[in-house]
């Protein structure tokens, strides 16, 4: 069997392999035999260097929305801004200070390079916090020196020296706070490693940790250029020529350009560091910063506590959509739209046995599943225990060759679902076509999107049970906004009032005064092209009373057809309800 | 400085770790000190494992198309579908082969498990092929073992040699076809090394390699459960123990459970694999197959000829996302719309030394810098390489605290920009503000905006040469559509027509009879939710006479304002050359 692969023409003259740049040469390495056994010290950055990277930075709002997720989740360092470069960063960390916001347990981390100016202004900032981390950093790279500071190498440590002797001095301005110590030679990867550890070494001696107060060490992958086992190599490199040892806290910061950030952070993790930095969902510079989500669910899965909450991921995934403006990929690990979906029936037929399985042992040991090891194929976790569900998509006929049912819903009325939705809906269809069976078409589909999602207006046909006769808002623009609502409940009408930061929040607060426990997951609108006038469709991920499903609402009103949407979602919570009782007692 | 991480209650009693599951015990391993130094034989799943994972199957015709992408950047071996268990996937390969699309230098793969039934019908859907490869599985693991087969280790012995004995068997009903054999032990990440090895060892004898026809051996990740020097320990074993070695191909399947998958494929592939199979931007199941893409330009950073091209890499990712109807994320290697983007001041400063600092040593040298090697901080490759450019985005003012431009452009005016547009009007904003200093304001935003963009119908303002009067399509509904417009070029007005398989093929086809290179590498549109009637826009990324740039056209029409879009791209173009040749005589 003949390679027929040939030359592609690419310029590869102009790049040389990263063994010949840098020399990392450890063959008596011991990381390859060592297991994960316990987490790490997380630093969570997406304030710094998340943030930084951002089309749009976040607004002093969307910073305390994410401070606030990071705290509850869990993260007790937290890199909160680059003081002295941004006015923005500086005012939120006077803000977290003086609004007193900062957990006793929780250690802000602030970022600053190694001049005077710079380091005065970054004391300032910290001013009056309990405790705080200074990360100091200066670059050493041959590419740096070279083209940027056009040094030699005692240029670099004078810079570092002289940045760390400064900020043991601006300390002293500030005796009220416990002040830590972060130092990162920055572009560490393109660094030569005895170049490193003497930079590091000297640094150390100014800074002097103890004990009592270790020094954090970041040997960053600023950016990642070798496979990740080079880096590993490099890391346990580094601990074994790093003086003073045993008070230092060796810390890791990948960066994603090649691919491999997260296996870079597990492989130097092994090889001996302490400590992992990154970003939730891996947002930062260029390709991301390492996952914080995809580094502590894999240890999940491994049986180790990553001592950080992942058990409503959904709400961790919309809470960073919101504050990064970006989305989360759909195949983003352990939290993408379509991570624990199986769409072949093989994959299908196997997980079904595997839940079964499960259920058959833990009734044979007397013990619900949650008891037993989990042991499902195709899903190395429970979904459940990130707050998601497994789902089980069936091709519908019309798919073989017409297009999917979203892809009609989209072309022929707008209609664009969010993935999870699609999801649920093809479920939906496929409900409908086993009972009916033969080929789908695009009318069928819409008709079935229809009845399953907006009441018919038709008397006759009328399945919900509560209908949004009328609405009136009120706002002073304080942020909070008044809804009086008119409502159909089945044969009679009611009036209610409720209060939110807006009308979909205040919907929400009547409709638990009504006695449904209700909470939005999701929430996406968008205008309709199509049909003339411009109608807007609004989709709400909703758990109504324990039970996770979509609702979907359309208006020539944006705000109408959110709350229309809640109101759907309900109407379905209590129909499917209904469906289970009738079943049951069948 | 003290560890304040708690447990976090996720529920760790559930998950045993993956070294207690199976033994991979290889301490004499000598994959970490190996190098990648040529390209592995490459396979692309896209239309199985990828096409499978799709909410939206791809339908025949974009089937087509994804085939058409592999077959043009260089790949191979392509595997083609699954077509005994699917009628889509049977019609599909027919059709290749019946409309003679293989090149024959091009091997075409297709799965089948082990059943006579599925056998047969996989050998009657290659009847015709020069030659193919016939992919054999099933599955190994213990969990499959015991859950869905209920079988001991014989069991699955037997299932796999009886498929393999049927396809020599079937073989010879095609004679006029080569038949290749791979087979893969699926689930093999969790099945013991000791019985994967012999399972292959006994299937091996079956099917006979010879230096001639060499059998591939495939190692699938079809569930990613361990860190990624596992699996290339795992690799190394196996290449030890497969007996005829020398006639058998080692192949790698990584999918990416854990975010680690491009790892896995590199360290396997240095742990002595000779093959990787996987999906363009790793799509595929979950969390999808090992990203083809990562994997050839990293070997490109490292002087390595990938046997791939990549030199256009936009118009791969939009074919993608066309066939996939997924969306490649912002941050994906090498080929997200941020991963060229440089957002901090000191980033941009080190880039810009760096550009400087070629640009001396070419010129010193009496070369260009394309004849250098590539040495600028924070771009491990020269986006020129892959069609990209770099972006350099500085923030306004209006970012501190107000939101960013395109959140304004978005909450004010209904205005969605793609990424890339949103990082080519930063560029334009900050270039008006540096101008003139100051606080930008959302009403400033928009001026900056429509003034850029979209030319005021005010004739003393009118600063395009080009604008559409007047449009008139014809279809009978063929796929060609004749188009027939009015356009005033300054102050004279002219008629043209032309055809395409829509308005926009047609009006670029116009375009260039008026002597523009023009080409589309990006489309985009919306309905504008605000103001009152259903306006659309349209954004199009153009390359007008080598300079790649966004036009914006809004109108009630979707349709004209595609047209105006590309209007807007070709003026800025002609208004940006001017610019430049006014500044050069300058």
């Amino acid at each position: 069997m003949e390679n027929t692969q040939k030359p592609s023409g690419m310029p590869t003259h102009k790049y040389r392999p990263f063994h010949e740049q840098i020399r990392v040469d450890l063959p008596d390495r011991t990381w390859p035999s060592q297991h994960i056994t316990v987490a790490p010290r997380w630093c969570a950055v997406d304030l710094r260097d998340g943030n930084q990277a951002l089309i749009d930075p976040m607004s002093p709002e969307r910073k305390r929305v994410m401070f606030e997720l990071l705290v509850k989740m869990g993260y007790k360092e937290i890199e909160v801004g680059f003081p002295s470069a941004s006015q923005t960063d500086f005012d939120f960390v006077r803000q977290l200070i003086e609004d007193d916001v900062i957990p006793d347990d929780v250690t802000i981390q602030v970022l600053t390079q190694a001049r005077e100016h710079l380091i005065e202004r970054t004391y300032e900032s910290i001013r009056g916090a309990k405790q705080a981390i200074v990360h100091l950093y200066n670059s050493t790279s041959i590419l740096q020196r070279e083209v940027v500071f056009r040094t030699d190498k005692q240029g670099i440590i004078d810079i570092a020296l002289e940045g760390a002797r400064l900020c043991r001095q601006y300390e002293k301005t500030i005796p009220e706070t416990t002040v830590y110590y972060e130092y990162s030679p920055e572009s560490y990867t393109g660094t030569e490693l005895e170049f490193a550890v003497d930079v590091v070494n000297q640094v150390l001696e100014v800074l002097e940790p103890t004990p009592e107060r270790k020094v954090i060490i970041n040997l960053p992958a600023t950016v990642e250029m070798a496979t990740p086992n080079v880096y590993a190599d490099s890391i346990e490199w580094m601990g074994r020529h790093i003086r003073n040892r045993e008070n230092v806290i060796i810390s890791l910061h990948p960066h994603n350009d090649r691919g491999t950030a997260v296996a870079a952070a597990e492989l130097g993790y092994m090889a001996g560091a302490d400590r992992i930095e990154g970003c939730l969902f891996g947002n930062g510079e260029r390709t991301g910063n390492v996952d914080l989500v995809a580094l502590g669910i894999n240890m999940l899965t491994q049986g180790i506590d990553p001592q950080i909450d992942f058990s409503d991921i959904d709400q961790v995934k919309r809470t960073v959509e919101y504050c990064n403006q970006l989305p989360v990929p759909e195949r983003s690990p352990w939290a993408g739209d379509l991570v624990f979906t199986a769409f072949s029936g093989s994959h299908q037929d196997a997980i079904k046995k595997g839940f079964e399985a499960m259920e058959a042992r833990a009734a044979a040991e007397g013990v619900t599943v949650d008891d037993i090891e989990w042991a499902v194929p195709y899903l190395p976790i429970d979904p459940k225990d990130l707050g998601r569900s497994y789902e089980a998509v069936i091709r519908v006929n019309s798919q073989s060759g017409k297009g999917g049912v979203a892809y009609l819903l989209k072309s022929d009325h707008a209609i664009d679902l969010p993935r999870k939705l699609q999801i649920e809906f093809s479920g939906v269809v496929q409900a409908k076509t086993d009972a009916e069976g033969g080929e789908v078409t695009s009318d069928q589909i819409w008709s079935i999107f229809t009845d399953e999602y907006l009441p018919s207006s038709v008397a006759e046909d009328r399945w919900g049970r509560f209908e949004l006769l009328s609405t009136r808002t009120q706002s002073d623009l304080s942020g909070d906004v008044r809804l009086d609502i008119t409502v159909r409940d089945g044969d009679r009408t009611f009036e209610a009032s409720g209060s939110g930061n807006g009308p979909v929040a205040a919907f929400l607060e009547i409709a638990r005064s009504q006695g449904f426990d209700v909470t939005l997951y999701d929430y996406v609108e968008h205008a309709l092209s199509a049909g003339g006038d411009a109608q807007a469709a609004a989709y709400v991920e909703l758990q109504v009373d324990g039970q996770r499903l979509w609702g979907v609402g359309i208006d020539g009103d944006i705000s109408t057809a959110s709350l229309k949407a809640i109101v759907s979602g309900i109407n379905r919570a209590i129909r499917i309800r209904e469906r289970d009782l009738t079943s049951a007692s069948a």
